[in-house]
């Protein structure tokens, strides 16, 4: 069934994914003398950046993430569909969903990356990464189950298994997750066990290059390893990993047995390039021109994690929020501009305003070009960021809160094992004894 | 293999269950003269009152859960271990969990009670019951994915059958949830949607005695049935379900098309019975004695849901909060005074001091014996009351935030559709294709 339901006859633009890029740009076409389809297989848009803090229990999920409909729901020009895209047929312009097939005019394609392993896919269910609410909850349920095994138990080999965790990869996610599992063993564990001390626990940060954050500045990367092994996180750098089990990692030839590994190394795009049967680059993410289009079809824009657009020093853009938002902002103004009524813009050019990490409690590094800054100010800066750009009034009052209440109490809020799909799948243990 | 690890030579209180009797009676022995161990199968204790506000997208999870080591963890005498129990022998005093085998010198089983069916279990897929957060999350899912599927489809009638909600079950669970899935449609979701009309939602609620909330007087009963039609509640009493299925449900000799059948029927007492070899009444209860013990063991007590406990008048106790938690403390003194130190109690009697249910805004009843109130007084006491005994400062302060945001803007804050591992069976639907 191809559905196409003719509302005033206007223009069709179809944007799939309700990420950073997909939104902006629905929200800057509210305006257009069109209509607008938003689909994404979640009812929710998620705040990415934040994901580590779900799956390390500082932040409830509901916190950072708002229903797409609050969001561009209400915009008159706009229909939100809860659907999963199977293809693409260009030459008929047509979307085909799990049930149907709708038409367009105008295709937006900001579906996002997942993480990726080098080729060794079978290191997933070993070493789980994070790119949804689900796998932050699952990861969440691996992190607070591993001490609450090591408390079951007497074998202390095993208990130092189970408190052993190690975070692949140095990047921002890395850095941030490694530093807030070891707050969660230090501080707000410490005192729940009886026959376990959390604090022991052992946290290693393994990444393959020379340094910590390797897109940053070598200054802030040094300031970042020190304040990730004041926070007692164990760095081993220039260090690959080699293999990945059920019972831990081998990082070059040294053996870690740990009861968590886990993934932030890699990604790779969403498969946008299968459904549209256009060119990629190496992770997937399709190849556009300076307009954001493709180059043989001026209907079809990728953005955000799924584009690769090109770039005078041949670097590719960082998979982060801004570069996903400007993007979808051009894309948006060039479509007004096709519609009429505003001048085509020049080739999408990223303005970079800087770039931030987190490491733990008053710990963080910013680079904004010129001013680099690191320490408690730029802990401090980088919490006001975060809050301002969360969507939504009530997501940045949770998330303040939840803040403040875990900066002066040390606890944390989100600490529950839940049945998870995901979770499940990682824990063998029987569910259907105990009710209560 | 046994473990009994000997600390102070102490004598051993195990508890199994951490709701509100476990944790009343752990909290009251934190004192005595002996080392306690709190076993549940969860890491969290869970306010199970405002468990349908998390079904209807008014709560988050982690608002109406506590980590159990947070509130018994840090007692001296205290063991946490999150375990199932899988048997008990009572000859040897041991409990036996997943992998291990505990002694007890006093065992105090406060597992709870599911949902039930009258024999009729091949319902439950077609008509789940919330007891769990798993089970809330997974109504939360299916309740907002009928509105989300209705949007995507032509067919008026299935997209009336989608906006169709039957609710069996008139107690207060049952009322409570009508009542908000109708403020749900008609407040919280109304203008989100461009295809349908989520306020023309069909809400019924389906009771087989003759009023709503039975166990109230017959006035509150008759002032909770208006306010509920006030709210587009459409009552259907002195009837009972005949046949459930995947596509709606029989009430009588009528039909009705519902995209969701959701129950508040019945209940069932954990397997405790079993795990004891002791006598049980027709809902699973084990039959205790006036001191809550069993009468041939005077060392294993029972209490909240699990246990049946004789009254004069016959009637058997409500399976409400308070009294798990008088019987929780009943036990913990009664432990004392064998152990010494203090006078063995008088059998156990329930100090009722009143019910409340809410229907929805600004609408509840209370029900304090001789004084009795409905509307917005008994709405704001039910509020108020509800937050006090919810354990933990930072719940309090969350559930209290997002009730009065709620309040102002008659949003709804945890609106997510997850892929827990309950909705995931509930959904046919594939989930392989787009990321995002």
């Amino acid at each position: 069934m191809v559905r196409h339901r003719k509302e005033h006859g206007r223009p069709h633009v179809v944007v799939v994914g309700a990420g950073f890029g997909g939104l902006a740009c629905a929200n800057a076409l509210a305006d257009a003398p069109a209509r607008l389809t938003v689909i994404d297989r979640r009812n929710y848009h998620l705040f990415q950046p934040l994901l580590y803090q779900v799956a390390t229990a500082a932040l409830a999920p509901t916190s950072i993430a708002t229903p797409i409909r609050s969001i561009v729901g209400r915009q008159r020009n706009t229909t939100v569909l809860m659907d999963e895209v199977r293809g693409v047929d260009r030459a008929g312009r047509r979307v085909f969903l799990s049930e149907q097939a709708i038409t367009y005019d105008f295709l937006v394609v900001a579906t996002g990356a997942r993480h990726a392993y080098f080729g060794r896919d079978d290191w997933e269910p070993f070493a789980p990464g994070i790119k949804k609410i689900e796998d932050a909850m699952a990861i969440r349920h691996r992190i607070l189950l591993a001490f609450e095994r090591a408390e079951m138990i007497d074998d202390p080999k095993e208990q130092r298994r189970l408190l052993t965790f190690v975070v692949v990869g140095g990047g921002p996610t890395g850095v941030e997750l490694a530093g807030a599992i070891s707050e969660l063993a230090k501080t707000a564990l410490a005192k729940d066990f009886h026959w376990i001390d959390p604090a022991s626990a052992r946290i290693v940060l393994v990444e393959a290059g020379p340094r910590v954050l390797p897109s940053f500045p070598e200054a802030l990367s040094a300031r970042a390893a020190s304040a990730l092994e004041r926070l007692g996180v164990e760095l081993k750098l220039g260090a690959a990993v080699t293999a990945c089990d059920g019972t831990g990692v081998s990082v070059g030839d040294e053996r870690i047995d740990a009861g968590n590994v886990l993934w932030a190394a890699g990604v790779r795009a969403s498969p946008a390039a299968r459904w549209l049967g256009a060119p990629a680059d190496k992770v997937g993410r399709v190849i556009v021109d300076g307009s954001l289009a493709l180059a043989d079809d001026p209907h079809v824009f990728v953005i955000g994690d799924t584009a690769s657009v090109p770039r005078g020093d041949g670097r590719p853009l960082p998979g982060v929020a801004p570069v996903a938002k400007q993007q979808g902002l051009h894309v948006a103004r060039t479509i007004k501009a096709i519609l009429g009524g505003a001048t085509v813009p020049a080739p999408f050019r990223y303005r970079d305003f800087g770039s931030m990490a987190t490491i733990g409690r008053r710990a963080a590094v910013a680079d904004f070009g010129p001013v680099r800054m690191s320490g408690f100010v730029a802990w401090i800066l980088w919490g006001v960021v975060h809050v301002y750009f969360l969507i939504g009034f009530r997501s940045r009052v949770a998330v303040a809160a939840e803040w403040l209440w875990a900066y002066l109490t040390y606890k944390r809020g989100a600490r529950l094992i839940l049945g998870l799909a995901g979770a499940e799948r990682a824990d063998s243990r029987p569910s259907a004894a105990a009710a209560n």
